[in-house]
């Protein structure tokens, strides 16, 4: 199958990590380990030469695919490849932006699932990342090493006993992990007390950022917590920090939903369905905007507001109203205007009264 | 049939001026003219002690009576009546906001189809108020020289051959004649045009008001137009100042209309889709913001974007949802949360999907 035809086929629906039906999934979408590695013999990423670079994916990728460590895996050549595709893998989380806005040679492997992608030269030679609905830290840790070992078999990794595996950045030597959960905080955000609960996680070694990872917005309510360091600490180290933090930010989330409903009813039941008459009539949206509204929609699913309302559906938009995918799924660019009522107009035909 | 029963009815449905339904109506909701009338022999109202103001309003009430004018009349004294039925008369124009909320001895008579409502002590002895919707300016002045000749028959009024009608407040004496137009103007006021057209009537030696007269605000983009001065004028003149100058703002209300609607189609579906979204969906609205989209959405029905919306239904509401009206029909003074949520429901109601 010709890639553009994968990217299309993509722009149409959600991976199965975003669907919302996982353990949580209330508040707990996803989760996510990136192991970050090197190859030995070859300098890291800002002092590799272009000529080396290329070498780099070619021998990584070749490798990989010998390792057979992606299962139906699709090969990307970003450089090849569109702007508008390469922003619906960023949308999708399958390549990070810097990936997908870098100049040297560099590619992505990801399997059709979704749930595992390859990205090389990224920060490091390479980035292994795994990806899970819901909250099963083991099993994803499990996934993680068994790619990682596969691949390990192949090619040889920049690796030092006493510090672990190197790369580009020092924060990231050692088990070069991160483990993120990316939560669902409508209830948190909009009493007021998310900053409370970041401060709480900030001074458990973990950190909070935005929808697509460093430096961006929460878009729709939606945040990343994952490990600060690497250094020093084994991946069962990291894995525990995370197991312990994120339950209590699920549990404040959960106290303040309830609250709300109990305590505000009318108030929250309005602001809800006002959110879904909003999605099911605007002839033009802004993606923030459609992202905003699906959040306070979601929150009302989950209690009990919407009870006839598909969560699915509402989780698959809020990947499909990003303007990778609505351009996607138009088969072109389209200017803002362009992309905001086509957005509308594919919100009003899903979420049908 | 008791008052209190009179008044229930009332509150669910409007008066036929307010259905829309008249020439023009896409603009032009009704048209009002008022006769500032004061019985010989009794010093105006702001010297009238109350003995005499009671027997003002027994001997003005006999002879309405006896005069035949008021047609299947209703008889309310306004001492008597409890202030959430005051209210639902204000807001049916049926009594000005100064004679609902006085002290003195004070009443109205008014026909069942709330065509004609004679005031008794508001700021004259007698107002006399003639409605009916649309534009026909003659028939509503044949109208209310039909009720005044009937009244004078009966009963003098204070008159000077050289002044004409002596009355309370000298801007009103000579005909105490007040003629005005309601309007409905929405693109006016979102192309920020209305403050042009306001200047431009001020100037034709007439005046525009907010929904309730003098002072109060213009809900949902109505305005009153009508003339300024009575002195030194014939009726023929008031009416031929208002016959010019109406014309000439519908024209604009309609060009601006017809801009919006060929220049930014998808900005004015989108605000008009929204609005009725709003209103099919919220929980709970206060009534500012209820008749801020009810007007979006007569716009949308008459520049063609809600084809299969009944204005009828709308025109209703604009009447049906303000705080004396929800509460009538609940029968029982609400608090406003209670209110907000009773004036959502209604709507959701009218207005299904």
């Amino acid at each position: 199958m010709k890639i553009s035809k994968v990217i299309r086929d993509l722009s149409n629906r959600a991976g199965d990590w975003l669907r919302g039906t996982g353990g949580e999934s209330d508040v707990v979408i996803s989760s996510r380990i990136r192991l970050a590695r090197n190859l030995e013999g070859f300098p890291f990423l800002p002092r590799l030469e272009e000529e080396a670079a290329q070498e780099v994916v070619t021998r990584l990728t070749t490798c990989i695919e010998r390792s057979l460590a992606v299962p139906d895996s699709i090969v990307c050549d970003l450089r090849e490849m569109p702007s508008l595709d390469r922003l619906l893998l960023v949308e999708r989380h399958l390549i990070s932006r810097e990936l997908a806005n870098g100049d040297d040679p560099r590619s992505v492997i990801f399997s059709r699932d979704e749930a595992l992608s390859l990205m090389i030269n990224e920060e490091d030679h390479l980035r292994i990342q795994v990806l899970k609905q819901g909250l099963e830290l083991e099993v994803l840790l499990e996934k993680a090493r068994d790619i990682d070992d596969r691949i390990e078999k192949v090619v040889r990794f920049s690796y030092s006993p006493k510090l672990g595996y190197l790369t580009s950045c020092p924060t990231n030597t050692g088990t070069g992990m991160r483990l993120s959960v990316m939560l669902h905080l409508p209830a948190l955000v909009f009493s007021k007390e998310i900053e409370r609960v970041f401060q709480a996680v900030n001074s458990m070694n973990l950190t909070v950022r935005g929808l697509y990872g460093e430096g961006t917005q929460a878009s729709g309510d939606f945040y990343q917590v994952s490990n600060q360091v690497t250094l020093g600490k084994s991946e069962e180290d990291i894995l525990e920090d995370v197991r312990r933090a994120v339950p209590r930010i699920v549990k404040a989330e959960r106290d303040v939903r309830e609250a709300l409903v109990s305590e505000s009813r009318t108030m929250i039941e309005d602001k809800v369905w006002r959110a879904l008459g909003m999605l099911r009539s605007a002839r033009t949206i802004p993606s923030e905007e459609a992202m905003e509204f699906l959040s306070i929609v979601r929150l009302g699913a989950h209690v009990g507001i919407l009870p006839d309302l598909d969560v699915v559906t509402v989780n698959e938009l809020f990947l499909l109203v990003q303007p990778g995918h609505v351009q996607n799924l138009q088969g072109r660019t389209l200017k803002a205007a362009e992309r905001d009522q086509v957005r509308a107009e594919l919100i009003r035909s899903r979420l049908v009264v």
